[in-house]
């Protein structure tokens, strides 16, 4: 008899790597989504023999990976739970008081279960289907709305990715917009050294000069454009910057202040005192630290500034219907339109991190904000009492929560506390720093007093100092004007409210929870449970980004695993996973490339050929690196004009720095050029870009660095099943070939090894570390041979999805052999002629049908890109076809005039019940077609909560911030 | 300044003890909705100035508590944890090979995230309103098909509350359909020892011989209506029991197999050899030990005794549109309606725990179970090769998945595996058990065998054996028949497919996460997630029921001090925690009062008295108890009619043994005669029973231990937030005076301290222990100030909703002062006359408005009773105050003649979406006003997915298991 690999706990079967046979409960059959009787069918329905047949004829021949990926079999879940959990015992949890604009904090578990933990939430998409993400949508107006409130500035975005890209995303807006002709940017020593090496990093390719100094003495003699301050400073001092920024103004300058948020329920905002621009991180609003990330960060600037604002920005505007509705607004503004005229590369926002931290201000309301902050204070203080007590000289007067304190026993305070498991900040040897939080008690106080009285009594009573110790800030610095008057903030702070008004939230949205997303290149699968499981684990989540090394280990084997992992799948000699998005992955490729042309002697080389049809960030990011768009011509298969690029690269040798390039391409094809594509750019002695977005397609089949790629970007959140969260977190790492090794991401503050690396791109050494466990987990559990499995069915599922629908829509592009890759563009531009129906029209009309829409008229205009990827079922591929076809034959009744080209199901989708519930019904089609277009739907309804969103009116009438109640009635 | 008391860490404030004052932000406040404004607005409202003053008016003088609970301050969350963290971990995470009907096994994480860990699923109440309960009536209809389908019998129900009472349950159903004259009960020696202690314990007061010996020796001369056998036995051995069943028949006996469901899925199935009953525990279907529960227990009998199966069926009928629609079916059995003639006293299921083994069958489908029951038999078959070639003399062809090992070395061996963290089953000096499971791997018979050589080598390669290692039973016991062939166990084996499955349940499902469920004592209150987080903790989840008592040090302390705060909250000496429900409270809280005459040589003590107003569980449980229940007369205000009592009372004095009644009343009265009603009891040398459903009114305020009552059972699943699961889990556990304490329930299988004990009332010997941890949460973070101010403010709200309805609905019974206790009666039987309303026809129309009805019809006809507790806001209770006006307002449309008295959206309720977007519409009243019908439904509407459910139909019509698919379209 043969023997179940399953019998064996782990890793399961080698044998299996040259098969596609899973047993039936394997983690890698939970992963993907058609069983093996559909995967059958399937492959009957294309013609078929077996799927090893359809990577052939779709994957060009020399590029096809031909031994199989060396990572192991697959095991089971709880089997790599195990595992994992045996790395994380390895970081060791201290009490951490350190600061540097990361503080321990309190997750509400209210929040932490039905947000962080709730695959209703972190599995959503990013929010462009208005209709049907009313629920975050809201949530980030909240968070709006906290931040402009808290910062007295008069717009806010919805996140950035972290602190110090936040700081550097102001530098940009600064240069732009600044009337001063400088391109010098002063930075006050008092910033988080962190921040001041992002925006070091970021002002290199720029141009732009950076001056460190002291905001006190600085006189404006050096013209600047604009300027960064910390609020309070790294040591903790409150200044009053009030003087700093006038002389900023007189000299043209825009100020920039990175404030602490909890501070500035207790501070005067900065908004008050007149700076231009505030960012900071929200870590601190109940979301853990998690090692350095994610976190939202926040970006508030004033209402003359919100066409040039980085980041997504929620905006109110109505329905057709006339009510309230809210929608990404200001689109236009965004880099994947204005490509390389953009300043900033951001495309994304840390949506479930935001929603966490404005749900914790809507839980604890402007009196429980304020309340702790003061119990900050209070502590900080008492703290500094009973140093003054015994024998130190600190200042409490100008801090909110830290304390500089200078002692010649710096050191020997520091082991000290260590020995306790706290740890401290050391700024030099004869400096300590010491940051409280939310999570500080009367206890820990009394407990870090000792520590610094090493081992003498204290000879005091610290209870009774507690008297002394002032809950308020010093009057000069008092915040004076009342914040989060809005009523969400005041009515939902009881567990049991609360708990409601999120999963009312919760309903508004279709996640993945409800029904396949199909979003071409985004590949949303699934984020197995098992996956998200570890990230809230507190070995992984209560770590401080700059804890000693010795209490990371953990973190650090995790990292130096899933390097050596995305290694193996890529074909690449070394791995950065400190960028915290796809952008910033491409944005750190290019700086490599340019870094390692500069060690060359090639600082010249500054061209980047980058195909007409690449994602609009690529040209933003290259313009960001410093680099020089030289488009590349397509020919009408959507592949890239190889005779073009050829004249081109011959053109700009010289000078050629590098390609960007999606693999397989934008318009979800292979290429089978792609190899001499890459040969010629190195011919030319430029490196090759290469786009991961489409990395999916990919896996276990072939590896961007045998093929010719020096660097590529993945995005863990697409191939590696971190989950989308709503629009964010998400995690662009970056493969580099052997010669680009050295040039991989430093980081000031945490030394990583090499003296060659650019700067950081990121605030936190490995950017948002707490989520690598789920692309770990995800490649443990599938082993090699799963993940070359799961990309075969994700190939199949597209090219079944195609064949499927060729009839009713024509599909756009296909490669060698018809097939195409991973997903499909389905042509809509011949109903808009026929029918007058718009690709939108669809879309909406979709979500009637319980779908989310395909990625709309990218990356042509008027079309739909469709990826199912391999978590989907036949079952629900045949669904969402089965609408497609429905929504075929509701067009060919307009073209036919059976139906109204104005009046029709179509144009007035999406439809929501309170309209077909209206007791007046005069549509010339019935409410139940508007409703029930399909029979699933009368078994399982999605509603969404608002008709169709008018952007153009939110944009005219741009609202930000909560609106007034009535709004919603 | 005054020092906030939450700058302590914990516990805060005694100081607090007399104020009704808790911080912002403290868990008081979130546990407790109204905030201190609105207390204040509700004050204002009813005439008063302080809640102390309500709770002067409503609470007799001679009952009131003086001092305040001895139970410390409140704590917050994260310290509660932690404290509750470290009690966790000194318990000792073994692996567990016991058995004894508790496996080891693998929960899928997407269940544990979605069901087990989800708000949406457990904090939803009993599917009495079925019609936004059809979720979990699904999950449930499925969990009937698992059972009958693997035991091969008709009908099963929605789950017992362990193999124990299941057993005694099947006992009680032979003793009653029996044909035989017998009173003899033979159970197998075979049969787990707990099981058969429980039979032991339920047989005594009824009078029932219960004969213990070997089934192939019985040669039925003694006469017995019924028998059970373990099927395989508790040693591990499979018999036929073909040729017992039949001899059994032969003399008029019913036959009960307790059979292992996973066994089934290779076994021939207890329906195929003849069986009359099965039962057994579903806790290996992917819920985990828990150191003995909750999980859910199954009865599948023939179709022959459907009328007499002890607790839930769920059943499936058709909606007022012909639509197909699930419900409990044949409630009139159930003993809340048949009183004293009741069999079973059962009125409660495991539902939470039923559905996750549901759902573990849905996930793993018909092949993927017996893959796992033939790989635990497979590694059977290699561990007892093994042992045969290390030298012991094993017989593994009659196993399934344990082995019964005699040795000299037993102990040796039994020491030396618990020095490898690991638990075998020592049967006696010379015998060992092993029991394998899901969890069982390769690794770990390798590891077993180790420890049975006793350090010596094992001298051949255990793979090898591999081979001859058989996953197949014996010919002779081979199950032929196939099952799970509903489609619902197989399409959703991808997590994907599962999770929007599951998605889809919980959506048609109305539980807290929704709004109020204001259940007239059944008390749903906040079920907190800091209370819930511990419950997934593995060092409480991974414990087995018998696992040593050195390993289960932190269980042992949980439960000593949940004990002592639950004496010091009833004023009790002693506490059990072992009941599982209300009902095993009631029947245990009995048995005591039974054994307690008894010891005093007053066995002829058997008359209850229980007033006419009392749950019909009372007498049901008296009768079991081996009592007689004599009614006591209530007068007009619903309190019991004093002087009735006494003539009782003085009546029945020689053979009184006890008075069983509910405080605060049934009523929702806070009756002023409780002391000399207790007194009259005790004068007549009767103990007093009180009925713990309505404790929530009590804490903090008075003490049923101090003003009389000698036991009591809690519902920690009421008052101590226990979610309710969607109807169950529950726990039940009984306080008594000191005079009781010896008799409270001992275990056989674990010694519990002292002689004078009852048997074991349930399977573990502290029931159902993993959800014991929410409760210590809970009061612990409340503390004793908090748990008294939550108790005045459930008082608050009732009375709040009570004046504000009044004048609506006429309040039936208020207590001295006009005040009502902490639910009220709103009388409907005027509407009834005026209108031809119905107490269902307003039930079903608070449905469109988005809410839970109350309790209705009980316990009183023709009203519905109203319980808010005290987690809701002031709001919440406004809105369906609001609702309740509106629907009053309805009513006086059909009392005026302006709504027709057939044809309104009264009878017609509740409205499904469907019903409401048909094409044709005809009824007299418009869509908008069937749909919207208050302001905040067109913000957020819960939709029934079916209307009004015809019960009388499904009962004439019975199907308890899966429908064909077309039955849903």
């Amino acid at each position: 008899m043969t023997v179940s690999s399953a019998l064996f706990s782990a890793p399961s079967a080698a044998a299996m790597q040259s098969t596609d046979v899973f047993p039936r409960g394997s983690f890698v059959q939970r992963h993907v989504g058609p069983e093996p009787d559909a995967v059958q069918a399937m492959l009957d329905f294309l013609g078929l023999e077996t799927l090893e047949q359809l990577i052939e004829q779709t994957v060009p021949d020399n590029i096809r990976l031909e031994t199989p990926l060396n990572l192991g079999g697959d095991v089971d879940e709880s089997w790599a739970l195990e595992q994992l959990k045996a790395i994380a015992d390895q970081n060791l949890v201290y009490r951490s008081y350190i600061g540097m604009g990361y503080a321990d904090c309190i997750t509400p578990p209210v929040i932490q279960r039905n947000i962080l933990e709730n695959p209703g939430w972190y599995t959503a998409y990013t929010p462009y289907q208005a209709e049907i993400a009313q629920g975050r949508l809201e949530a980030l107006l909240n968070f709006q709305t906290l931040i402009t409130d808290l910062t007295g500035l008069e717009i806010a975005n919805a996140s950035l990715l972290d602190e110090g890209t936040a700081a550097a995303e102001a530098m940009s807006l600064s240069y732009a917009k600044s009337k001063s002709k400088a391109n010098a940017f002063f930075v006050s020593e008092g910033c988080h050294p962190q921040t001041i090496e992002v925006i070091r990093t970021r002002a290199l390719p720029l141009g732009i000069e950076v001056i460190i100094g002291d905001h006190e003495s600085f006189d404006f003699t050096t013209p600047i454009f604009g300027a960064l301050l910390q609020y309070p400073a790294t040591d903790g001092t409150i200044y009053n910057y009030q003087a700093f920024v006038e002389k900023a103004h007189e000299a043209k300058a825009l100020v920039t202040v990175a404030a602490d948020l909890m501070s500035l329920s207790l501070l005067t905002p900065p908004g008050e005192f007149g700076a231009d621009i505030a960012v900071g991180n929200t870590q601190r609003f109940g979301v853990p630290l998690g090692f350095g990330g994610p976190h939202a960060a926040y970006f508030a600037t004033k209402d003359a500034y919100k066409r040039s604002m980085p980041g997504r920005i929620v905006g109110a505007s109505k329905d057709a219907n006339g009510k309230t509705a809210l929608r990404l607004a200001l689109q236009t503004r965004e880099q994947h339109i204005r490509r390389d005229k953009a300043t900033s590369n951001i495309c994304t926002a840390q949506v479930l991190l935001a929603v966490m931290a404005s749900t914790y201000a809507v839980y604890h309301g402007p009196e429980g904000i304020r309340a702790i902050a003061r119990r900050i204070r209070q502590m900080t203080s008492l703290f500094a009492l009973g140093l003054n007590k015994i024998g130190f000289t600190v200042e409490s007067d100008r801090s909110f929560d830290t304390l500089r304190i200078s002692t010649p026993d710096a050191q020997q305070i520091f082991d000290s506390a260590a020995e306790h498991a706290i740890n401290l900040r050391l700024i030099d040897r004869s400096t300590l720093g010491v940051s409280l939080d939310e999570a500080t008690t009367f206890e820990e106080v009394q407990r870090l007093l000792k520590i610094f009285a090493l081992g003498q009594p204290l000879g005091f009573k610290l209870d009774r100092l507690l008297e002394e110790a002032s809950a308020d800030v010093a009057p000069e610095f008092r915040r004076t004007s009342p914040f989060l008057l809005h009523p969400v903030f005041n009515k939902y702070h009881s567990e049991t409210e609360l708990l409601r008004y999120l999963h009312r939230l919760q309903a508004k949205d279709l996640s993945l929870t409800t029904s396949m997303i199909p979003l071409g290149s985004c590949t949303m699968k699934l984020n197995a449970t098992a996956e998200m499981i570890p990230v809230t684990w507190p070995e992984f989540g209560q770590i401080h980004p700059f804890a000693p090394s010795s209490q990371t280990r953990g973190y650090r084997l995790l990292c130096e695993q899933l390097e050596a992992m995305l290694c193996e799948i890529t074909g690449f000699a070394g791995v950065s996973l400190q960028p915290n998005a796809g952008s910033q992955g491409e944005y750190a490729g290019l700086l490599v490339i340019r870094k390692y042309h500069e060690q060359n002697g090639d600082s010249h080389r500054n061209i980047c050929l980058i195909p007409t049809s690449a994602h609009g960030t690529n040209p933003a990011s290259a313009v960001m690196a410093g680099m020089k768009v030289v488009p590349v011509k397509c020919d009408d298969q959507g592949n890239i004009d190889v005779d073009d690029l050829k004249a081109k690269a011959a053109e700009h040798a010289d000078n050629l720095a590098a390609l960007m390039v999606t693999y397989p391409s934008t318009h979800g094809v292979f290429e089978s050029a792609i190899r001499e594509i890459c040969e010629v750019v190195h011919a030319s002695g430029g490196q090759v870009y290469m786009d991961g977005a489409n990395l999916n397609a990919q896996v276990g089949i072939c590896r961007p660095g045998d093929f010719g790629a020096d660097v590529c970007h993945l995005n863990l959140h697409k191939t590696f099943c971190i989950p989308h969260g709503g629009g964010g977190p998400g995690v662009g790492p970056i493969g580099v070939g052997e010669h680009l090794k050295p040039f991989l991401p430093g980081h000031s503050v945490v030394n990583l090894e090499g003296i060659n690396r650019i700067g950081a791109v990121s605030a936190a050494p490995w950017g948002s570390a707490s989520i690598l466990p789920i692309s770990w987990m995800y490649i443990k559990m599938m082993g090699g041979a799963g993940l070359t499995y799961a990309t075969k069915i994700a190939i199949l599922n597209a090219n079944y999805m195609a064949r499927r629908l060729e009839n009713y829509y024509p599909v756009l592009y296909r490669g060698q052999g018809g097939w195409v890759a991973h997903e499909c563009i389905l042509d809509l531009r011949e109903v808009k002629k026929s029918a007058g129906i718009e690709v939108d029209d669809i879309a909406k009309r979709l979500m009637d049908y319980g779908f989310h829409a395909p990625t709309v008229s990218w990356p042509v205009a008027g079309t739909v890109m469709v990826e199912p990827t391999e978590s989907e079922s036949k079952e629900e591929l045949d669904r969402f076809c089965d609408a497609m076809v429905a929504i075929r034959q509701e067009i060919e009744a307009i073209e036919l005039g059976q139906s109204d080209p104005a009046n029709n199901p179509l144009k007035h989708a999406p439809h929501t019940a309170e309209v077909l519930m209206s007791d007046s019904w005069d549509r010339p089609y019935g409410r139940e077609q508007a409703a029930y277009p399909a029979p699933w739907t009368r078994e399982h309804k999605f509603w969404p909560v608002v008709g169709r969103v008018d952007n153009a009116f939110g944009d005219r009438n741009l609202v930000c911030s909560c609106l007034p109640m009535e709004a919603y009635s």
